[in-house]
């Protein structure tokens, strides 16, 4: 069965994707004056002073490369291609951001002497079909994924076996505080998939899933649930490989091998009613595509960033009101200014009117627009931390 | 309590940790003819190209930087500094090691206009504290590392309490095929420490020390055991500071803080027969300073590349004889060449003599030579699958 993909659909995906590469609309001319209280970011590798975050979202940057041309810093304001760093006496080049930046998290790399090269300050984390640079403004709400002296669930690797595509399969595990201590407890699971050009890393590393869970749960916000991350990318690895989007590899990869592997390793609930499929971006089409085909499997979906769910949806698919039992749908909130979320050249596609109409209709749709950010990890961060506690309530 | 380190140890481990950095003795003058069979390296981000490596053992890099005025690379042969490319009329820096490469993993990293960076085209790994790109030269016994059809281990990020240090800190635990299923087991358990510069992440990323795990299980070589892996960097994080060593913050985060919590959150078992601990370089250091203190806790000991055991060790420590079951020491066999495993400009030291000794002396020592190998990771791969069998066995 190959699944059909409306160009309204795809252009909306893609029209996100391309948005992840851009950065958010010009600034204003006039920038605030900028307070020297800059800080390494917390991204940084082991004793690395640079790249540095201040306290209004500016972002610093140092590299070591006397004998460059030049070297410019992917990272920057409104489309004005980056932060071009400037050669001081000592053979070192520095430079700032024009303006702050969204808070959160955002990917990057360097330009030096034409080549593209990362950070070597920064950790990396895998975006854009690559290990890219990353660095962290300090958010206002950055507690809900702090590392805190809470109880810990474990992210674990499995590799299982995938006949579909002969290979053994990599995935990480997300279990809540206490599943290694009660051996009877059994939970429900959510599989929570990364976006286009990321992998199964991304949650964990990028989103702090595990942290958002064990703070979520520390509070007693949310039950605990099992959260399994895979590779969403089965289709070639190349750009614009979206355009001929197929969803059956992966899908016969999630249903046929992925879950029985998890619920027979695991100590799941493997009814409907306790599983969930989310997912950012390409992650949110993917898991509308799998979740509407498999309404048996599923009981809750989630799309952040990555799609919306209309009336027309839920009723041109027999059962999907009777057994889906939430519709969650995450923005950030620079997506959805001036029409963006719409696909390019299309017709307009507002999410949020979506949402509300399948919410009139007496449907369970959540809507949740993130505050001040793009197709970006703080969006999705926040975007998990309200979904978290909506799911395996019925 | 402050250990006291001996001079010859500590000068034996920075011997170990310098030539780490530094390639194995010049090759021949006279280099075989490059075949030109290259493929690319296995360690290679998805999709990319280049490094490439041959069955010789010869790598070739490809470094675009159309405007850079030198482009070198860390790897090469015998103290002349690398491999210099040359750049091409596509503007295009390639070039290929002057001879054959080791066997299995190499760290490395490029010099562009006097800049340090890494290859965009490989992943990165963690050592010499920070990400470095990472090549694997195909070695004749990969076939023990290798991902392969089998029943396979988990491989878990655990967040443990360190009141002693006032942080939670992060180790991986593997957990043999059948832990999840068969909830009555409980299992032995190796700690298994990196060398300096590394962390938690090398065993199982540069290591694989899950896949050797697995592939020996499969084949019945071993019995299932646990390992845990921390990081054991708990001095400051700077260059020499191995010369101030004091093992006792590492020692305290181990055993009061680790172990209590692996004995609470696993199903292991506890008590000293079915304990053990080994490590490589900088670890071994921390092995053999850890299990001699607490011989009630330990009963096998593996360094690897890190230090020696000696009859005089053993005697003057009281109940060694008794309580501990095994001792095996390993090396690469270009660590052993010319006395490079003794300290420099200090009296020579011999851990093959030391571990014959001590077997003659009556104790289960066990050394163990890695052909054609220096101070790498693929000396420490086929330590661990030479170590694992003999451990828990009595």
């Amino acid at each position: 069965m190959k699944y059909a993909i409306t160009a309204a659909l795809a252009a909306l995906l893609l029209a996100g994707s391309v948005s992840a590469q851009t950065p958010p609309p010009a600034a204003p001319a006039a920038q605030p004056a900028v307070i020297e209280d800059f800080k390494p970011s917390s991204l940084n590798q082991p004793g690395q002073e640079y790249p540095q975050v201040n306290s209004q979202g500016y972002a610093r940057f140092r590299i070591t490369a006397p004998d460059a041309k030049a070297v410019k810093v992917s990272l920057g304001l409104g489309g004005r291609g980056g932060t071009t760093l400037t050669q001081g006496a000592d053979g070192v080049w520095t430079g700032t951001t024009e303006g702050p930046m969204d808070e959160g998290f955002h990917y990057y790399h360097l330009t030096v002497d034409g080549g593209i090269f990362n950070d070597p300050g920064a950790k990396n984390f895998y975006g854009s079909i690559r290990w890219e640079s990353g660095i962290e403004i300090p958010a206002h709400d950055a507690d809900f994924y702090a590392l805190k002296d809470v109880p810990h669930g474990n992210v674990q690797q499995i590799m299982f076996p995938s006949p579909s595509t002969n290979t053994q399969r990599r995935a990480f595990v997300y279990t809540p505080p206490g599943y290694h201590k009660d051996s009877a407890t059994r939970y429900p699971v959510l599989y929570l998939q990364h976006g286009w050009g990321e992998d199964e890393t991304a949650w964990s590393n990028q989103g702090h899933a595990n942290l958002i869970m064990d703070n979520l749960i520390a509070e007693g916000k949310t039950k605990p649930f099992i959260i399994v991350m895979t590779y969403g990318m089965t289709n070639e690895v190349k750009m614009g490989g979206l355009r001929n989007f197929d969803i059956k590899p992966f899908q016969t990869v999630m249903i046929d091998e992925l879950i029985p592997y998890v619920d027979s390793h695991f100590r799941t609930l493997s009814d409907q009613p306790n599983r969930a499929m989310a997912g950012l971006s390409m992650g949110g089409f993917e898991t509308k595509l799998i979740t509407f085909a498999n309404l048996d499997k599923f009981a809750y979906i989630g799309l952040l960033s990555g799609g919306t769910i209309s009336v027309e949806d839920a009723d041109k698919t027999p059962g999907f009101r009777d057994k889906i039992k939430l519709a969650f749908v995450g923005f950030g909130s620079r997506e959805l200014e001036g029409g963006r979320a719409g696909p390019p050249g299309g017709p307009p596609v507002d999410p949020r009117a979506n949402a509300e109409a399948l919410k009139a209709s007496g449907f369970n749709s959540v809507f949740y627009v993130s505050p001040n950010t793009a197709h970006e990890f703080q969006s999705w961060r926040r975007s998990l931390r309200e979904m978290a506690p909506l799911l395996f309530q019925n």
